[in-house]
């Protein structure tokens, strides 16, 4: 926590060192509250300032919950990445990188989950969201498609495999963040590499049926 | 939208009536804008009744989030479900009584996926929905363990296969939610044939692993 005053000087430097601190505070009280529990007094608080200086940044509550969905846009596209081969692996790594495997990791999937709320209740949102994870899958089709190409995953339509992958590690990563003692790391992996298995042992993907409809 | 009016008569008839009108006006509300816009002011206008006739029903917003959590609950539970045989074609059913294939089906899994940001924020509700999702898992296990006696799925542990197959609906609701264009009804029900193929395919499930890790 950082005490804000009003006597502080105000330079360039101060000015976007303090920026980086209301961001710091906007995504702890993500991380501990979710979306739902985003308030300017909230804010204010995690960063020992008052309200008063926070409207400086967000006039309206609106431009908090636009700031807070920039900073899970710019943490996502910037956090670390497993560095993996091509084919099979690199569709692997790139599973991983969304699982909650770390701290940090888990604080960032439990503020996307959070703002799932947010965005479903805002078409435009919504939208920007189905483009979002509609990218996500077209770069894990990619991944796929090579490692069909090598023989590593059964032939079919790349891009209904990636759907399918995006599915299950969305799906597991809201389990591992209501039950982390049922779903810890180790686990998560094991269960990933189930799946992977799995996909890889099938004769041909894209076509099966396992039941009559 | 009912109106109500302090006129009307109040026999016990009349308030279990009433007491429906306003768990329907909860959960429009709950469909339309989620868990972050359900106040006493947006069901009142709902309902079209005055804020105050709700704070009669719910004294807090807490009380408010707790009775939508209840409807939630309740109507999960007593929502139609697919009769099944038994094997695999009642895996199959379990999992696509999860999945948004019609407008009720959506509606109620909008509201759901809205709720775990409310669920993640409460300690004690995160404890609620990880036992919720533990029992779903073990309903789903039992089917497994019956469907791998029958020789309709590999044999291995029917909890990791429960675990990872609930992974994969929960994720697949997910996406159907944001991106209902790509993911329609035939579409949602393809990719879950999909992976319940490549669980069958594989000679045994529960110790492959795809790749080194």
């Amino acid at each position: 926590m950082v005490m804000y005053r009003s006597s502080m000087p105000r330079t360039k430097g101060d000015h976007e060192a303090r920026r980086r601190d209301v961001s710091e505070a906007v995504w702890r009280v993500l991380a501990a509250h979710g979306f739902g529990g985003l308030t300017l007094r909230a804010v204010a608080t995690e960063l020992g300032a008052t309200t008063g200086l926070l409207t400086h940044y967000f006039p309206t509550k609106r431009d908090l919950v636009a700031h807070a969905l920039d900073l899970l846009d710019t943490r996502s596209a910037s956090r670390p990445r497993r560095t993996a081969g091509r084919g099979l692996s690199a569709v692997r790594a790139a599973l991983l990188d969304i699982l909650p495997l770390t701290a940090e990791a888990t604080a960032s999937n439990r503020i996307w989950v959070s703002s799932w709320d947010t965005a479903l209740a805002d078409p435009g949102l919504s939208d920007d969201y189905a483009r979002k994870y509609g990218r996500s899958r077209d770069k894990l089709r990619d991944l796929v498609a090579v490692a069909q190409e090598r023989g590593e995953l059964p032939a079919g339509d790349p891009g209904r495999v990636a759907a399918g992958a995006q599915s299950f590690v969305l799906g597991l990563v809201v389990q591992a963040l209501f039950a982390p003692a049922a779903f810890p790391p180790d686990r998560q992996v094991e269960l990933l590499d189930d799946y992977l298995a799995a996909l890889a042992s099938q004769p041909s993907s894209g076509g099966g049926h396992a039941t009559p409809s």
